[in-house]
This record gives C-alpha cells, structure tokens and sequence, in this order.
C-alpha cells in the first residue's frame, strides 16, 4: 500500500516538476512582478525533499497523465453531448408558430412523400408559395435500409420520418394530407384525391386547384404480368413489405419445426427465393445470410443448416450499374455465403408453393419455395399513364413522363413538374436522382418566385411609361429592370452529378462504385461495408433516424436480431 | 490567454507543493534509501518559481482534483460496463449444445408461453424431465407494458422475448413448437394441436403424449355477448392489438385532418373511448393524453386540441384493487388530464360509428367515438370449457379450471397442472400470481424427481428383502429410505404473497400499493412513478429486454413518439 503510494507521489512530482521547468519561460511579467511585491509566504511549501526522491518513471507519469486528460476529455465530451443532444432534440420537438397561407402567393401542390418530394420540402423556401403535399403515407421512407427492416436489423420506425417533423419547421404552414391523388386535371389545374385508408371520414374525396404542381407519385412494383406475383410473392417497396417478409420468413422456420413434418417439405419451407438482382435483391439475399449465420444458427440449430438462398436474374449478371470488378466480388462473395446466384433465368410462374422458372438453357424447372420476395423493378402507377393520355402529342414514352432541362413536364407549361421513378430520363431510377431533382426544383422555385417579382416591376413601370410617356430618365430605370428581368429568366438546367453506387452483400461486406473529383473507385470489402454505413448514416434524412438507425446497430451487435414471429 | 495560462499554473504549483509537503512523512524507506544511493538530477527540476508565484487558491485545486478524479471514474465505469456487456451478451447469443431428450425421464407438455409458463421454463431444471413447449406464439409478451406500445413510447419488440431465449439455455434441449392446442385427452393422456398461422406445411395437426401437463394457456378477452365489440372494437391483449390501436388512433387524426371535415365529424373521429376501468384501461388512458400532450400539439397543432378522452367503467369505480385514496388520486389527475370517467356505465353496444351507453340513471346514450378499445377483463377460451367438460364432478366452477392446494387440476389425479388466468382461484387474475405459480411448479417438479428417485430406491430395496429375506440389516437402511420418502413426498402447498399494485396514470404520476414486510404502503406521483419504471424494468425476464426498454424510454424522452401510419 505505502509503496503503491510512495510510487504515486513520485509520478506527482516528477509531473510537477516537468511543467513548473517547462512553464517558466512564457510566465507573465506582470504576474511575475506582482509575486515579487508580494511577501512571498515561503513556510508550507518549502519543497526539500522533491530532488532527493526522484529517479523519473517517465514512461509511467506519461501514461498516468494520458490517462488522467483521456479521463477529462471522456467526461467532458459525455457532458457536453448529452446536454446539447438534450437542447436540440428539445427544441427541435417544439416547432413553433407558423405564417398562415397567404392568398396572395401561388399554391404549390406536392404529390408524393418520397425521396423527391421529401428533398423538394427540406429545401423549399415556403415563404414564397402556399404549399400543400399530399400522399397516401404520412412519412418518408428511407428505402435503402428496407432489406435490414425484412431482418430485424433495423427497427421498422428506426428508417420513416413523419412529414410533418419536416413541414412543421417550415416559417409558413404547409398542409399535409394523408390521401392517394386519382386524377390530375392540367387545363383546370386542380387535383382530386381519395383518403384510402382503412378509417374513413364523411368526406373522403375531394378536389384542390394548384398553380404549380410537383408531381412524385414514383412507381409501383413491375411485375411484367407473370401470373401469380401478386398472390404469392412478396414486395420490397414500402415498410410493410419488409414486415410481411420478416413475419413470413419466421413462419415458414416455425412450420418447418412442426414435428412430424417431412424433409422434403422442411427443405421446400426454408427455401427463400429472391427475384431481381438490383440492389434491393441482391442486399436482401446478404441480410437474409447474416441473420441466417448471426442468429438461426443460435435459437434453430436443428433448422438452421437447412435454409437455402437463392436469387433469381433474368439478365446475364446482377447488379449491372456496378463495374464488372465488383460484380465477379460478389457473386463470389455469394458463392462464400452459399447463395445460389442463377442468371439468365427468367420467372414464368409464381405457384402457391413453386415457381417455374426457365432455365437459360430455355429448359423449364419448377422448384419448389416457403418465400418468394419480388424486387424486380419498377412500373408507372395507373394515375400517370391517366396523366400521360392527357398529353397526347407531348407524352408517348411508354417508361414514363418526359421532362425538359427544368424539370417542367412537356405540354404543361411549366405548369406541372415531374421528378422521380415516375419520370423517364437518362438517369436510373434512383433515391439518389431523386433527391437531387427535390432539390434543384426548391432553388428553382425560388428563382421563379425573384422573377415574378421582377417581372412584376418592369409591368408596373412599362405601364407608368405608355401611360404618361414621361421619358428618357423611366427608360433608363427600366432598360435596367427588364435587363435584371432577363437574368431573373435564364435559370439553369438541372444537371445530375452522380455520387456512385454502394450496396451491402452480407457478412460485413459491401461494394461501391464511387466518383471522387471525377475520378472512379471501384472497392468491395469490410471496410467499404463500414463506408457504406456511415455513407447511409449520413444520407438519412435527420438526426433523429441517424441515432435510431445507429443504436440498432448497435443493439443487433449486443443482442442479435428478434426471431419472434410478430 | 496569457494571464489564464499563467493561473492554471499557479494552481499546479501550489497544489504540487501541497501534495510533495503533505506526503513526505509516510515516504518508504528503501525508496528514500535507493534514491540517495543515485546522484539526484537536479538540475531539471529545481522549482525555484513555486514560492514566489503563490496565493493559493485552495477551493479550485480542490475542485479540479474533483474533476480528475470523477472524469477518471467516467472513463473506468464506462469502458469496464461496456466490456462486460459486450462479453456477456455475446456469451448469452451463442449457446452451446444441450443434452438429448431422454426416454427414461418422464416428458412434461407446457401449453402456453405468458407469465405462468415463462416464469415456469426460467426455473425448471430440465435434467430431470423432457420439456416440450407448445403455444400459438413463439415469443413472452412482457403484457403490463402493452398501452406504452400502443402509443409508440415504446418498440414493440422491446417488451417480447423470444421462448427459444430462454429454453436454449436450459441444460438438457426443450422443443418449442408454434401451435395451438386444440383438445386435451386427459385418460389417454395426450394433447392435440395444429399450425394456426398463416404459412402452413403438410404436417398441420398432430397429437403427442405427456406424463405431466403444465396447462398456462391464459384466457380471452371478455365481451359479454355485447353486440359489434368484436367487430368495430380494439382489443389491448396481444401485441398486435396495441399496434392496431396505433395505427387505427392515427388513422382518425389523419382522417379528421383530410380537408373539408365537418367540426362533428372532427369531433367524433378524435373521440378515443376505452372501455374497462382496470389498470390496462387506466394506463392506456394516461398514456394517450402523454401522447396528446407531448407529440400530437407539436405536430398537428389544428386538431390536439380537439381529442378526447373517456373511459367507461361498469362497476362504481376504477382500479377496485387499490385503496380508496390512491383511486381518488386517480380520478383527480384524470380530471385534471381531462379523461372523463364515466362509472357505473354499461356499454350496450357498439356500432361502426357510436357506441351505446346506459347511465347511471339508466338512461341510454348514443355516443359517437373515432377509436374504441375494449379492456373489460378476460373469460376462458373454448379449448379450457372442453377440458372442464371432461371433469364432470371435479370441475363445476364456472368461472374457471380449480386446483388443489399443489396447483394440481381437481379430478386429474396429479397428471395435469393448471397456473393463471385458465384457473379459478381466490387470487386475482394477474402476472404476478401467474409467474409465482410457474416458479412454485419448477420448485415441485425438482421434488417430485428426488422423490420418484428415493421411491425407487426403496422399491428396488422392498424387492431384496421380501425375496431373500436376509433380515435385520437391510430392514433398518428400509426404514431409513422409507422416512426419506415419506419427507420427500410431503411438498409444500402453493401460497401466494402479495408484492402490490403498480399503474401508471399520466403526466409521469404513477400510484402504488404496496406491501412491504407486511406493512402496507400508498403512494402517488411523480416518484412513485420513478419506482413504477424501476419495478416493471426489473420485472422483465431478461437484461435484452432491460436494456431496450430502457433506450426507449431515452429515445422518446429526446424525440418523442412516432406520429406516422405505418
């Protein structure tokens, strides 16, 4: 114990010491000379004994003084982040009031609460337009995180934001209403829309005008008329989707451990066939791996050995916006992970407990599945090709609605604007297209709002000058104006810059495509998995679902997933 | 920054020279003695600056050793707290192998999977049996937190605990089997069950033998006959009742937000009515009014306002199992959370869009309601009624299955065992009865193997002695065993001790009864409430479940409830 403590007091000095020396050269004079006015009260701290105690364990004092600032820094950060978490979250709960509408303004009508909408929203200045969005979710839905939802890696609220907690921080309100539009009328401008959910009021339909009208229905899920999809396969579009797969996977592992039921029908029960070799197919098929290896193995260790993964493409590869390099590290990553990966092969029937699947040898198989998950790609909703018929010359693009370089629908007059997979443009149908066509559209809007104002003026002064043709000096002033005019006019196009591509393949492994100063990196592996983490991190939309998303992770790595039949 | 910087070194100085001064006295010897054998580096060190720079701010040094010394503990608690989680979870994730059933041990049939057959399988010892475990859910709802999930204070997930959780690390393998029984043959001691979920395998139905029947299947939910409560009511039992409740809840807000409502349809679809005045209905009650009090007034600010909240109550007052004062508390909060309750009302029946009411003056009301919830207490489920039926002297009580004083089915002679809320008793219906009934059975079953085990014994010994009847010797080792028998047979009754009665009721106020050391204790509030959390997070089976809960309540203290539809 002495000892221990003699040890201590040595470091102390030691320590002492080392800053009194070091310290001395940049003392103060000021301070210096008024310790020199002051008798110096010499008694309680007469330091004999510091030079005879010390040989120095320099090492040790280091350490223990790292110890000590680390000690410090640890608190301080704790200290410092909770409280201002504390603060912003506080004041982040409690919006305050909020302009009315004002009549004077134009209306802004949102269709859609989705990547472009959501983006659209964050950026819009509302104190230029009344804006009204409707959508029949109530929340934004960050869909790159689904496939983890399916799992039980994230919890299902971890990845939505209510629209809301975005509007409601808007300087003037915004109307949010849960419905489904029906039917644009772009020569009465106006929207009609239904509220289909389950609990209905005494109206439930009804029909708003707008003077400019943002239109982000997105897409539905494209089935390519194979019969069957829709009665027995199971989507991975919107967050009930990856619940009923989650709910279903556990009930085909439950029913395989009835007792008495048959190997063969124990092998058809833990069979999960994914279909589309996107994104979506491809990092569902890692996640399914992961919970397989992670957790199953652990709570069904009868069953486990026996689920079999397969993804089904009918293209000569999988994920095709990815560079060959990163194609061939998945598949073997794949083929490590004993997912069956079948190209080229094409679904031709979904049966209750078998698909039929032709082979690229043009032979038939049917084999045998407990789940069937469905992401093979997208097609417009019905509302949109109503929508295209009313554009008889401007609209013929069977893929979608076509656009101009602002965005502006053709044969609208600017009067209605598309963005998102419901539109057909050079780029992919892609959040990240999305979210920059939101944006571009909330700085144009802005514009547009400087413009009319300008405009406003040169009609105003061209006005003054016919009527009292009261010259040269006004012709000056509004040369100027309509020159500002000009400007105000010429907005500039929307141009997409892409940012790349990442997709998670199991076992904290991920891939990503990246253009960095124009330069292109191809990486797969752990390390691009904990990139492609923090990448989605910080593409969430607030802090509130960074921290969620985080502390599920964080909560998987502790305590697995929930293998609870909900 | 200068003069600072020179202040923080005044107080080094001085408190190094307090510290060498202060410690010399208890310097060690060999220490003292080695360093005068080595020629002290003097140089470095000689602090001649330290008397002169001195008025010593004592409190500051204090205050800063403080600091070092609690960052210090935050760091160590921290990183020591974080390894032991991280060790122990891990270790709980990955259970090893366990024994095989054995053919020689006699298998004890668990039906159900709540408190009474949870707390059961927590301390059976699975050497001595083969334990199978049939329920239609593979999981333990943790059921007094269930209105928290109602109005997503907390994650559904955090207060379930998948069964396989608990029988995986058990010492000898226990098969859980997702299905509901539906018939037990109490002569052919067998029971019958099917796969009742949606995924069904070829093998659906199937019956097996049980030596013991532990029979923990619980009740349903109690409509009286009343007419359209099955139909337009919510339920608050099982875990997807809670989040129908939530989406139903915020459908209406949703609904009543849809442009053009009428200020009475408004009215209706905001009209939250529970009906049952018992703690599940006065929980609910206080959690909806957190609810509109901490989310809904930030994000719907139109319509908070407009929701109301009632609680119906047949019997002439709320909570019948607290004392007289905590009840008034009650109804004084609820007042002032402005929660009507209306007691000594019976619903008559409900309609899509109203209910009707008798008053306490018999008079018939037609009240119009968004959301109605029916919390009115429990009745037995079909397969309990057949099971009675089969008893036909031994089982007359209507009101439920009755056990003799060893939890023992009347009537069964031993093989069957009935806990919770099935059985009859003169306890209430609570989990708390439930769960000590399961630990009693777990503490009889270990017993009875010790007492079958001597039973033998002494058989095998009866055996020797009659056949070659070699006398006195063994007789007395006969009489011997035959005492342990016959102290091993006689095994305590059941008896139940009353811990006390917990709620939650609103704006963090909590009331309890409760009985310590057999004195009896109320108390009300917001401390009260503070012990409430503290109860029900110990409660919980699991540190999983803990933990979860307990960043729940964190994650809705920072960012409130979710207000999306899912």
């Amino acid at each position: 114990m002495q000892l221990a403590r003699a040890r201590v007091l040595q470091v102390r000095q030691v320590h002492c010491a080392r800053t009194l020396q070091s310290r001395v050269q940049f003392y103060p004079r000021q301070l210096l000379l008024r310790s020199l006015s002051t008798p110096p009260p010499v008694e309680p701290v007469t330091p004999k004994p510091t030079p005879t105690v010390l040989p120095p364990p320099i090492r040790q004092s280091r350490w223990r003084s790292f110890l000590q600032t680390l000690g410090r820094v640890t608190l301080a950060t704790i200290l410092t982040t909770a409280g201002g978490l504390y603060y912003y979250t506080q004041k982040d709960r409690h919006p305050g009031n909020q302009l009315p509408f004002d009549s004077t303004k134009k209306t802004i009508v949102v269709l859609g609460s989705g990547w472009g909408a959501t983006s659209l929203l964050k950026s819009l200045d509302t104190e230029d337009y009344n804006v009204i969005v409707i959508s029949p979710k109530n929340y934004f839905l960050f869909t790159p995180l689904l496939p983890s939802v399916a799992v039980g890696t994230l919890n299902p609220r971890s990845i939505i934001q209510p629209t809301r907690y975005i509007t409601r921080h808007k300087k003037r309100m915004v109307s949010v209403i849960e419905g489904t539009a029906t039917e644009v009328d772009p020569t009465a401008k106006t929207v009609t829309f239904t509220d289909s959910s389950e609990i209905q009021g005494a109206i439930s339909k009804t029909t708003i005008p707008y003077d400019y009208l943002v239109y982000a229905v997105g897409a539905e899920n494209q089935t390519f008329g194979i019969p069957g999809v829709r009665e027995y396969g199971c989507f991975m579009k919107e967050l009930h989707d990856a619940e009923t797969l989650q709910r279903r996977f556990m009930d085909c592992v439950e029913t395989a451990a009835f007792p008495g039921q048959s190997e063969e029908e124990i092998d058809r029960l833990l069979h999960v066939i994914v279909v589309g070799g996107g994104p979506t197919g491809v990092e569902l098929s890692g996640e399914l791996h992961d919970f397989l290896e992670d957790d199953l193995k652990s709570w069904y260790p009868e069953l486990a050995g026996k689920v079999r993964l397969t993804l089904v493409e009918a293209m000569p590869s999988v994920l095709p916006m990815f560079s060959k390099k990163l194609i061939d590290y998945t598949v073997s990553t794949f083929n490590e992970e004993k997912i069956e990966v079948l190209t080229k092969t094409m679904v031709k029937e979904v049966k209750e407990k078998t698909v039929v699947l032709q082979r690229p040898d043009k032979e038939i198989v049917e084999v045998p599945y407990g789940v069937l998950v469905w992401a093979a790609g997208n097609v417009g909703r019905q509302i949109t090709r109503d929508l295209m018929a009313k554009f008889t010359e401007a609209q013929t693009n069977k893929r979608g609605l076509t656009v101009d370089d602002h965005l502006a629908l053709n044969g609208s007059n600017g009067s209605i604007y598309a963005i998102g997979d419901c539109t057909s443009t050079p780029y992919a149908a892609t959040a990240q297209v999305a979210s920059q066509e939101g944006a571009y559209l909330a700085r144009m809007f802005k514009l547009m709002a400087k413009r009319d104002a300008v405009a406003e003026q040169v009609y105003k002064l061209q006005q003054e000058v016919t009527l009292r043709g009261d010259g040269e000096g006004r012709k000056g002033e509004l040369e100027k104006l309509e020159k500002a005019l000009e400007k105000a006019a010429n907005i500039r196009p929307f141009h997409y810059s892409h940012q790349g591509s990442l997709a998670y393949i199991g076992s904290d492994k991920a891939i990503a495509d990246l253009t960095i100063f124009k330069e292109n990196f191809a990486t797969g592996g752990v390390a691009t998995f904990l990139f492609w983490r923090s990448a989605y991190i910080s593409t969430l939309f607030s802090l509130r679902n960074r921290i969620l998303v985080a502390t599920d992770w964080l909560k998987v790595k502790l305590f697995g997933r929930d293998v609870s039949r909900d």
